[in-house]
C-alpha cells in the first residue's frame, strides 16, 4: 500500500492507495475514527449498486452503524434541493457530532457528501473514497466541497479537509472509458505544471492499459503534487491557483456546451492546449511546448480545440472566482512542468484570445 | 466609543459599541475591508425599513457599492429555500470572492447571512450589525452562523467569523418590550455562569428605563464575557458550552411550544431558572440561588416555570447537537457566577427532572 500524509497543521491526514482497499474501507475508518457510532455512505446511482454493499459490510465488520444515501448520478445533484435530502437522510439516520459522513463516488458525490458533512452540526468527520480518476488525482484532495447555484458551478461551498482518503485503482476498471480519459486529463495537468519527468512518463504510455499498468504510481505521483501546494495554500490564495491550468479557458468550453456536451475533463484538455498556445503567443511558453501537449492529448482521445465564441470566453472569465476586479491571473507555462500565474487585465485576455483563434 | 478585540489567531476582530454609530458603519467598514467594492447589507423586513437607508447612505459615502437584500422577518427565513434566495440576490449584485456581506438585524439575519458569506465562494468577508439585545451580546460575537432543518433548529452551519462587529445601543429604542426583555435573559447568564458582580449590577436595575442608562456597560460586559470563552474555545468542544446554560432545557419548552408560544429568550430564562433548582436538587447549587435567579427574572417579566411534557424533555435531550452518545453535560451552577458542565447519562437527566417536577 501506499501511503501519503497531508500535513496540515492539527488536521493532518492520510490518502491511502492500494488495489482491494475497498474491501477493508471498515477498518481503516475505525482507526482514524475511534469513537464514531454511525458511518452514512453518500453515493449515487451509477455507484451505488457496484460498490455500494461491499463498503456496508466492511464498515458494519468494523462495528459501525453504517448506511447508504444514494443521490442521481450527475451534476444536477450538486444541487441545494439534494443538499437538503442528504441533510434529511443524514439526520433521518440519527447521525451525531461525532459520527461521520463518507463519500463513494467520483467529483459530485464528494463535493455534495463534502459540503453537507462541512455544515452538519457545523462539521462531522468526513471520508472521501473516490471512484473515479477524475475524483482520485483531484477533487477528493485537498478540501475543496461545494455546490452549484444559478449564477454557476461551485459558487457555495466550504474547505473541509477530509479525516482520511482511501484509494483503490480497481474501481477504475469499470469506468466507461469516456470517465476514464476524462480523468487523464487533470493527471496531465500536473504534468505540465509541477513535473517535467512526470509528463515524460504519461507520453511513454498514451493509453489505458499501459496506464493502469502504473496506476498506483500515477495516482501516488498526481496526489503527492497536489498534496505540496495544498499544504502550502490551503484557502487557495497562492500557489494552489496553478491548479487553475486549463481551467479558466476549460470553463469557456463548459459554457459553451451548456455543461451537457463536454465533459470537465474534455474542456480543461482543450483548455490547457489553448493555454499553452496563448502562452507561446504572449512569450511566457517555449515555442514546441503545445506540440508535445496536443500530442498527448490527441492520443488520449482528448479534444484540443473546442469551439467557443467570445461571449464565453468574456462570461466566463467574468464570472470566475479567481477574479480580483478587472483583473485576473491565467495559469501559463514557462516551460515544461512550470505553470506560473500571470496577471492580466480581463479585456486583454479576451484581445490575446481574439488574436490567437484567428491565426488557429 | 467602548472597543473589544477578539483575538483570534490570524482572524481578530473588533466589537465597537457606540450610541449613534449605525451612521458610520461606511467608515468603520472600510478600515476593515480596505480593498471590497461592493457591501451586501442582509437585513428583514421589520428592521430594514427602520435603519436600512442609514446604513446604506453611510457605506455609499465611504465608497461601497452597496445594496439591501431584504428577507421576511421570523425565524422560517434561517431555511435552505431563503438561503437560495440570498444566494442568488448576492451574485446577482456581482459580489466576488473580495466584496462582503453584512448582516442588519437580530439573529435569524446574522445566522442567515453569516450562513451565506461563509459558504458563498467558499467564504467571503462579513460584518455583523445586530439590532437586537439578543443578537448584542449574544449570537454576533463568536462565529457561529446556521440555518435550520426540518429536524431542528440551526442543524446546518459553520464557523465564520466576522471581520468587525458594530453595535449601536440606540437602536434597542425601537426593541419591542418583548424583544428587549427577552434578550435580558441572556444578559442575565452571563452574570449567573461568569460574574458575580455583574448579576448584582443587574439585580440593581431590574427595569428597562435603568438598564437601557448602563446599556454601553451591559454590552460591553457581555461581550467581553463571551469574548473570553470563544477565544479560548473557538470550536465549541469546551468551556463555550457553558454558554449553554438555560439552553438545553430551553429548547425542550421551545419544542412544548411548538418554537411559537416561547420566545427563545423566555425558554432560556425559565431553563435556567429550573436549571439552577436541579442544581439544587443534585446537590451542585447553594439553595439559596435559585430565588435569585427566579426574582430577576421575574422582575423583567421573563417566565421563571413553562410547563412541559416529560416527552419534550427526551426529544431535547436527544437532538440535541451538545450530546455525545448517551450522556450529556447539563450547565449547572456551583456558585453564583461559576457554571460548570455537569455530565449525566441522558435517563438519569429525565429521572431528576421529573422528581424535582413533582416537588415544584
Amino acid at each position: 500500500m501506499k501511503t501519503l500524509t497531508v500535513d496540515l497543521p492539527g488536521r493532518a491526514y492520510e490518502i491511502q492507495i492500494e488495489r482491494g482497499l475497498l474491501d477493508q474501507v471498515g477498518e481503516h475508518c475505525r482507526a482514524v475514527l475511534p469513537k464514531a457510532e454511525r458511518l452514512a455512505v453518500v453515493t449515487d446511482s451509477t455507484v451505488g449498486p457496484l460498490y455500494g454493499q461491499r463498503v456496508l459490510d466492511s464498515l458494519t465488520q468494523a462495528g459501525f452503524q453504517a448506511c447508504l444515501i444514494t443521490v442521481p448520478a450527475g451534476e444536477p445533484s450538486k444541487s441545494l434541493a439534494v443538499l437538503e435530502r442528504v441533510y434529511d437522510a443524514l439526520t433521518g439516520f440519527g447521525l451525531t457530532r461525532t459520527d461521520a459522513v463518507a463519500a463513494l463516488g467520483g467529483g459530485v458525490v464528494g463535493d455534495l457528501a463534502g459540503f453537507a458533512a462541512a455544515t452538519l452540526f457545523r462539521g462531522v468527520d468526513f471520508v472521501q473514497i473516490p471512484t473515479t480518476l477524475l475524483a482520485q488525482v483531484d477533487s477528493s484532495v485537498g478540501g475543496k466541497v461545494a455546490i452549484d447555484l444559478k449564477a454557476g458551478k461551485n459558487l457555495a461551498g466550504a474547505f473541509w479537509q477530509p479525516r482520511l482518503v482511501l484509494m483503490d485503482p480497481a474501481v477504475l476498471d469499470t469506468l466507461p472509458e469516456q470517465i476514464f480519459l476524462e480523468g487523464m486529463a487533470e493527471v496531465v495537468k500536473y504534468g505540465c505544471i509541477f513535473d517535467r519527468t512526470f509528463f515524460d512518463f504519461l507520453e511513454a504510455r498514451p493509453n489505458r492499459a499501459a496506464l493502469m499498468a502504473e496506476m498506483e504510481h500515477i495516482l501516488y505521483t498526481c496526489c503527492d503534487l497536489k498534496r505540496g501546494v495544498v499544504v502550502e495554500d490551503e484557502r487557495d490564495t497562492g500557489n494552489r491557483m496553478l491548479l487553475n491550468f486549463g481551467h479558466t479557458l476549460g470553463h469557456a468550453y463548459e459554457l459553451a456546451g451548456n455543461y451537457t456536451r463536454w465533459s470537465h475533463g474534455a474542456a480543461v484538455a482543450a483548455g490547457m492546449c489553448t493555454a499553452a498556445r496563448l502562452g507561446v503567443s504572449l512569450g511566457v511558453t517555449p515555442a514546441d511546448l503545445p506540440e508535445r501537449i496536443e500530442a498527448l492529448c490527441a492520443a488520449l482521445a482528448l479534444p484540443i480545440r473546442i469551439p467557443c465564441t467570445q461571449a464565453d470566453y468574456a462570461a466566463a472569465i467574468g464570472l470566475d472566482k479567481k477574479g480580483v476586479g478587472h483583473r485576473i491571473s491565467l495559469i501559463l507555462l514557462e516551460g515544461l512542468g512550470h505553470g506560473i500565474p500571470y496577471p492580466m487585465e480581463k479585456d486583454q485576455v479576451l484581445a490575446a484570445l481574439d488574436a490567437l483563434l484567428e491565426v488557429l
